[in-house]
């Protein structure tokens, strides 16, 4: 291959021909001079197909017809007839008109239940496959530490656990499709100062190993993931873009990682534009490319300049040669370099070419399953939920989320991507809005609704008719939160970071006055970040959570109302009292905790992490745990017993939480280490068993190596991070250990019926 | 010695009877019940005495005599005959009864006069030698990283250079008297999580190296302070209180340090109690100990009870022989170590008995000079300011602020560390209130006062007698801000601290509803941080901002208001411009500044740092740098004439900035490197020259070594960092240089005045 060939084959091209007021992305204005078109871009070959599929609204059957019509001609005017690997965005289903839209990743979260997210992740797989993408930018392993972050919507949760073993069920879902999963964004941009998107990140080398890149590994070791995206961040002062240490050192030579590093988008570019560490995109290019990068995206701007440079002497080819080598045993992998067929179909095989339904019934159901398993029940004082339909004969559905089904979608889902400058087209997808499911579910019972005012802006004159709604029902479901856009355009999302966590708009005063008329008041919160909820909760009937729930949540909404759906999920994320005072989350050392009144402000939440309440009741008891001492490279158990107490089924997620009383550094005064959802008809009972590896214990100590430490483990069981919980404690002997890269990453829990 | 002995030169006693109810710190409970009596507490010799003229409120000259009875105790009961090391606090003034009130830190930032403040610390070190107290707790080295902090004010703002520079001549004016400075609090409190007081801090290597070490640095290095006094915080997990990385490898064998070590108080027992990370007070005790401290104050806690474990091997005796070293050479300076004088008077010398008057008439003006120089003109668009007497005949003075002189006073200042609970002895010195200053300084004008609202309850019941005084007048003079108090008892320090920046209490509304009156409004914030002013900026006349000047400081904001002083003090902090976003200061990469619309939130500030007003106006020209390459370890000029092209004399602050526009990892847009307060007449000019070594332009590289970096240096002078600047470019050349531990760390002015 010549040099301009293998450059080539380390870029991409995006067909986007909107014009500056129709970006996606604000910062591809700055580039957009630059952009080639596709001949040019291509005419030494390319590596990458940036979003054929989900860029225009077209239906997926054209937008497939034209993925393998370039790659038709990319084969035919390429030298060497190499077809590009086609990437799309999936994050909630494929981005593509007509697909199905899944929950957003918080409720996966709230979920608990990896098995069912591994099969969203096939399912989402195996659409992409039929369109002939190979490759998937999902899922997203960032950890929340700031919920003002537009992205909170987009991860698994706070915990660092919970986010690695369901966001691995993820990757595990999609390559076992033979669909490429790329882990975003490597590594820390869910820490951004202020939670403002593409701020630096204050972070150090422990709580980046113990708190953020977890879940990395164990996609990447376990979840066998073939590619990473970088985050755009910069974690004190080095971009990870540019960064050799995370990029290569840990991720290829610790972790063996063998897939493709590929940019985020524009981020090669960024070292110099935004980032102030390269003097140039030339400069820029050879700064990424030597520190680990492979594939820029989602344009070749940057790594197509870089030919001078190695005719120069000043970029070692062989640099060049590492990430070629990765881009086309990636190929190889996904059949791009076999022979054309007889016919002509191109090397990796022609899509089918049968009617594509992406929103099949199957899809659809597990958009369902997935969202009922999510919606959180977080206060029910009075038992008011479920609705009781003898004596609820008004119900009041108050409130700006209740008649817009878009405010059930995640940012990168496609009608809330894409859809917004084609309002002609609809969803693409049947969305029921939360008011059509209740109409639906509450059958016999008069539904009068207000939406009282907009999500966002700061009109009230519709104050007054949603209070007499109110006062004229016997309850009030008050639906607020949020609606998902891209760069300011929604209150949730990627660009869309607020200063504080009041609820948006004029919506915490909408919740004062309707809570004002007496009348109890069901608050239905359906969002992308936990929003503050500590001023309503002494008034509040009840309070329901949901997490951008997908096209089949407004009924898994609905359900857990009627008491059709018995409430399973738990918050992935603490539900502040207060706007103020970020950031916090679950997981930190003691002094992250109110302690006596060394400050007057109390970080404590209004709901701790996962937390989330039922419809029948479950009690603990029995817990027992490896007595006699556990050597550091050892294992232990921990065993539960787990009894609906209630009078109706239900699913409790029993879980698990760790802490190390005594050690080197600061530890979290607890942190999750397992969990399981235990289904349990009214009186049946489980036997839950953990089993620990002592690596699970581990932490970063001074010397910033990773470390089994010798000492008690204190051990917490129960159905929530906080409140009635059993205890107890393990013993760890012999030496210190210091894990090598094969630790254990994870427990195992078995649940076992009880006669 | 005996080994009994040598742990009792590391303790300290601490004559604290204050009941559960009236503690100085809510941690101090905590420990209450171990604290042991002074005979039990010395009876092996004693290391310190922990605020003997501080804690009850007695007139100085008793305090005096009850330490120098105290000492006389020391020496005749034990077998060494040794006195203690005498502490007390002292950032704002001695805090006895009856001392000088100086301005805070924050306002010796707004001055922008080391000289000034080196005065300050001089006069403080000479009242403290007066009253035979050898160490004093002070200054605050923390660079302002979040604006929530409660101790914000007890900052010298948030730049490293003005922190550093500043910091240091407090520092070498006391050590000049000495006294031995402490510098506090070593390292990293100010980088709290959400500016919480004692939360964790997630900081990196670079961040701590670039911008909170290099005051510590300076003070050490050129200060020549004997004592270090640790932060509270664990820095990405690690407590400093037992961090040999940072109490020994890098103070004592990287930057020389030969002082002493001493505890925030009650920080070796926190290591137990608070960070997990020993397992009881001994193990606290010895993880200290070993890692570099020397002295636990306020009371011997954890180093008394090393004796066992010095016993059973679990700690050398070495480590103990160490710390004792250190606290006997620095008594041995301080002449502790002397044989008794033949009258008995015990070594060290016995203070003067004089009657002694510890607030003097140059210690006041000494206040006052500082106060008026740190008056920050923020705003005055219509040149309201100074208030014309001819056509001003009544004033409106409105607000919480006006009539209560403790607003004007820091949290350590002895008013308002111990006098609230002896309301019945007043203030101790003579602090006159904004309103009395007032209406001495503007004779002849009508002042009508309404307070409005209080300081921080939610009461607006005054708000219509304030609105109706704001009508009637021809000016309003607004006066909102804090009341400082420790650990909840103040809108401001220690343990008061914010979860957003909006004005505390009702004052926000309140100003709201005075503007709202059409009324020409002086906004005077009088505060220990920044607050959010950007709703407020269209509408009012003027803003003054004034950051706790002390007992002088309402005759300064006065005669700012009068025209008697011209405004020179410029922001030390950016104003915010909105509440919440935090945290973010003016000191970062591009990333921290508003890029396209990657996020919704816009970062930027209502006014910058370094902003500040006159009355007269400078105008800069003919900028020259150093025009040859300049090598990496050499130094360059940069010459700016300052011109005072107004009607009256004022005086400019000439700012110099540097930044790096290609560096290895993200550098700050822009850096103070250099500023000179220039007072020039009326048409007068001057030739500012600063001498910069290129060390100043040196980073973390991503190696974690201190590197200068050759290639271009941007330049900037003005009188802010942003705004009416001038601008140009210094090549470095030559290799990269890895400066030593004698780095430079300063830049020079030289001050030129043109004919």
């Amino acid at each position: 291959m010549t040099l301009e060939e293998k450059l080539a084959q380390l870029g991409s091209h995006w067909f986007d021909r909107r014009g500056a007021d129709e970006v996606v992305a604000p910062m591809q204005d700055t580039f957009g001079a630059r952009r080639p078109d596709f001949a040019t871009a291509s005419r030494h070959g390319l590596g990458h197909l940036t979003r054929v599929l989900g860029t225009d609204p077209v239906p997926a059957d054209e937008g497939r017809a034209k993925l393998a019509r370039t790659q038709r001609e990319l084969v035919a005017n390429h030298r060497l007839g190499l077809p590009a690997i086609a990437h799309e965005e999936c994050l909630t289903g494929v981005t593509s008109y007509g697909a199905t839209v899944y929950p957003a990743p918080l409720a996966w979260g709230a979920a608990f239940d990896p098995d069912l997210v591994h099969e969203v992740g096939a399912a989402i797989g195996r659409d992409l496959r039929r369109l002939g993408v190979h490759q998937g930018l999902a899922p997203v392993l960032d950890v929340v530490r700031d919920y003002r972050w537009g992205r909170v919507e987009e991860t698994v949760g706070e915990d660092p656990y919970a986010v690695a073993t369901i966001a691995t069920a993820y990757v595990r879902g999609m390559e076992e499709q033979g669909v490429v999963a790329t882990l975003k964004h490597f590594v820390g941009y869910s820490a951004s100062r202020g939670g403002r998107n593409h701020a630096p990140v204050s972070v150090g080398p422990r709580e980046l190993a113990d708190v953020l890149l977890p879940p990395f590994e164990m996609a990447v070791r376990e979840g066998g993931a073939r590619s990473v995206m970088n985050s755009y961040a910069d974690l004190d002062g080095e971009p990870v873009a540019a960064s050799s240490a995370l990029l290569t050192d840990l991720l290829r030579d610790t972790w063996g990682f063998e897939g493709t590093v590929v940019s985020d988008y524009w981020a090669v570019a960024f070292l110099a534009t935004a980032h102030g560490t390269a003097a140039d995109a030339a400069d820029a290019g050879a700064r990424s490319l030597r520190a680990g990068m492979d594939v820029e995206l989602p344009n070749t701007m940057c790594f197509g300049l870089l030919g001078a440079l190695v005719a120069d002497g000043g970029l070692d080819e062989a640099v060049v040669d590492r990430a070629v080598r990765r881009v086309l045993r990636q190929k190889a992998e996904l059949g791009l370099l076999d022979a054309p067929a007889a016919d002509g179909t191109p090397p990796g095989g022609a899509p089918d070419d049968d009617p594509i339904d992406l929103d099949a019934p199957g899809n659809r159901d597990l958009a369902r399953r997935l969202a009922e398993e999510s919606v959180v029940l977080l206060a029910n004082p009075a038992g008011v939920l479920p609705l009781d339909g003898r004596t609820t004969r008004r119900v009041a559905v108050v409130g700006p989320s209740a008649a817009d089904p878009g405010v059930l979608l995640g940012c990168y889902s496609y009608p809330i991507h894409v859809l917004p400058r084609h309002p002609e087209l609809g969803m693409g997808v049947k969305v029921p809005s939360l008011l059509d499911a209740l109409r639906a579910e509450l059958d016999g019972v008069e539904v009068v609704h207000e939406p009282g005012c907009a999500v966002v802006d700061d009109d009230r004159t519709g104050f007054d008719a949603a209070v007499a709604a109110a006062r004229d029902a016997d309850v009030v479901l008050l639906t607020v939160g949020d609606r998902a856009g891209m760069f300011g355009r929604g209150t949730s999302g990627e660009g869309c970071d607020v200063s504080d966590l009041r609820l948006p708009g004029v919506q915490h005063d909408l919740v004062e006055a309707v809570l004002a008329t007496g009348t109890p008041v069901v608050l239905v919160v359906v969002s992308g970040r936990p929003y503050a909820l500590g001023a309503f909760l002494d008034r509040a009937a009840a309070v329901v959570q949901a997490f951008m729930p997908g096209e089949e949540g407004a009924g898994a909404i609905a359900g857990v109302l009627s008491g059709r759906v018995t409430p399973s999920g738990r918050l992935p994320v603490q539900v502040p009292r207060d706007p103020g005072g970020g950031p916090q989350t679950y997981l930190g050392a003691p002094l992250t905790r109110r302690l006596d009144k060394i400050s007057n402000l109390d970080p404590g939440p209004a709901f701790p992490f996962g937390h989330g309440l039922s419809y029948t009741t479950f009690a603990y008891d029995d817990l027992r745990v490896t007595s006699c001492g556990v050597p550091t490279d050892g294992a232990f158990d921990v065993a539960v017993t787990v009894t609906n107490t209630g009078e109706r089924a239900g699913t409790e997620v029993v879980q698990l939480y760790l802490s190390d009383p005594v050690a080197d550094v600061a530890r979290p005064v607890k942190q999750l280490a397992g969990y399981a959802r235990v289904p349990l008809e009214p009186g049946a009972a489980a036997r839950v068993t953990f089993a620990v590896p002592a690596d699970l214990t581990s932490y970063t100590g001074v010397d910033l190596r990773r470390v089994v430490d010798p000492g008690t483990v204190g051990v917490q069981v129960g159905g929530s991070s906080e409140g009635d919980v059993l205890s107890a404690q393990v013993e760890l002997t012999g030496p210190r250990r210091y894990p090598g890269a094969d630790r254990a990453l994870r427990s195992t829990a078995v649940v076992t019926p009880l006669a």
